[in-house]
């Protein structure tokens, strides 16, 4: 069996799928679209991607891929802690410069401005970029924020550990594909969930407020709900909505309803939700 | 007066902000966060800040700062739109690497791999900051995506106009400041807005609901609703809502009605909304 997922190696996304299929051959590609795009073409079994940070939010590249073009469901999630270090070729040197992912230096700036407080701080495309980059360049003054299977993958130093800003960052990783996947049992199976893309006819008021309703009568509890623009016009967008998949004959009841609304009903993901056991988050 | 703008020189912040103030000093900064504490610092006297694109979404930076920290709001709203243009040192040179912010690459990209299929893409932190290092690098074989204002600001060549993908893309930019600005006539005010973030209590589907009722049931046209992680736990978001400002009394019983739901209000802008005048979206 052949497992896709964001790379390059020593990448969050990596680690999940490591855990997740730790005795399956697992393929990095280069970006998230690249990995579905290899489910589509039937290069891989299933494919593992990031959708939601706690810090960041969603993960668009992966949400509005599955909207607009996809055909491709999510078939488990996995929600994964994120820990990032700092990462050196070689400990205690002199650091100018600090690489890695934007979203990975958000979360390290305070870190660095109590610690290295005149460092520069330069973008790259995965905090797994940044960890190559600096052990290719051993002589530079530069460090990489990066997790620590980065460390590793690429032969590097664990300078400071843990820097990130705020202790609970989560990331929940969807796993794609045909049909529900044997996990590992390293990880612990949690919830239930649904994820659905409603497209609302037009007065957003009254549209979204009646979408809502099917669920809201029916007791169904909804985790999510975030609009994204359809990439239209400026003000039209749909909606991710995240909900508990603990009464399913209800859930086909509130279908039929948002059809007869006028509100278009695309299903993003069926799935049974993951954590690692070792972190208590058994509740998630 | 003075007017702070989210730079470098040549940015469609910058671009905006000439538009809206023609005869006042503007002086561009590194972040959005650096844009806003220049005014809370009482260094300029409104500050100039993209919002939310049509195609990529909200700017998480603008938002997340106003809600989890600032005290400033929006006085003015002007929308504006995008348009993206392949520029280089001198035309017709071969071009391997392109930079730009990962927004412009990814509005660019049909563009490229229809005519530069081979080429690689290399992000930088804005369109601007890509134009300069292309006008600093003239012998290397580069190009940047970046707005036609960058091209006079650092002395480009036009290499292909408009490579956007999507035709009808826009930019929300706020304007930030303690009272409402006199905005240059050749912006066309068009209409009146709100926008507020909603922290709810637990429960989210029932509280959400009840919260949109609110304004459902006083006929409150919504232009848009967002979730945005609250940065404590994986599933607590707060709400930002706009909506259109056109029964200030109503809007007042609302404000109270949320109040009694526990439902926290704050209000990150009322403005007047403007656009371009040529390009006929007054009702915008």
């Amino acid at each position: 069996m052949l497992v896709g997922y964001l790379g390059p190696k020593g990448s969050f996304t990596h680690d999940v799928a490591t855990h997740s299929f730790p005795t399956s051959e697992r393929i990095a590609y280069r970006t998230i679209t690249d990995v579905i795009k290899a489910y589509e073409n039937q290069e891989i079994d299933f494919a593992v991607v990031p959708v939601e940070n706690s810090i960041e939010g969603s993960v668009h590249e992966t949400l509005d891929y599955l909207f607009h073009q996809g055909t491709i469901q999510a078939v488990a999630e996995v929600v994964y802690p994120i820990k990032q270090q700092l990462l050196v070729a070689k400990k205690d040197r002199l650091i100018r410069t600090v690489y890695s992912h934007p979203q990975a230096l958000a979360q390290g700036k305070a870190f660095l401005r109590a610690h290295y407080p005149n460092v520069a701080m330069e973008m790259t495309a995965s905090t797994a970029y940044a960890a190559r980059y600096v052990a290719e360049h051993p002589d530079l003054e530069i460090a990489a924020i990066a997790p620590l299977a980065a460390a590793s993958e690429y032969g590097l130093e664990v300078q400071a550990k843990d820097i990130q800003e705020i202790e609970d960052n989560y990331t929940r990783f969807w796993i794609l594909g045909a049909k529900e996947p044997a996990i590992s049992e390293t990880l612990s199976p949690a919830l239930q969930k649904v994820s659905l893309a409603l497209t609302l006819p037009s007065n957003l008021a009254g549209a979204l407020y009646k979408g809502l309703s099917t669920f809201a009568w029916r007791g169904i509890n909804l985790t999510k709900i975030e609009s994204r623009p359809l990439k239209t016009a400026l003000g039209e967008y749909f909606f991710i909505i995240d909900l508990l998949n603990e009464a399913p004959d209800l859930l086909q009841f509130a279908y039929q309803e948002l059809d007869s609304l006028g509100i278009q009903t695309k299903v993003l993901g069926q799935y049974q939700v993951y954590t690692l056991k070792e972190n208590g988050m058994e509740k998630r």
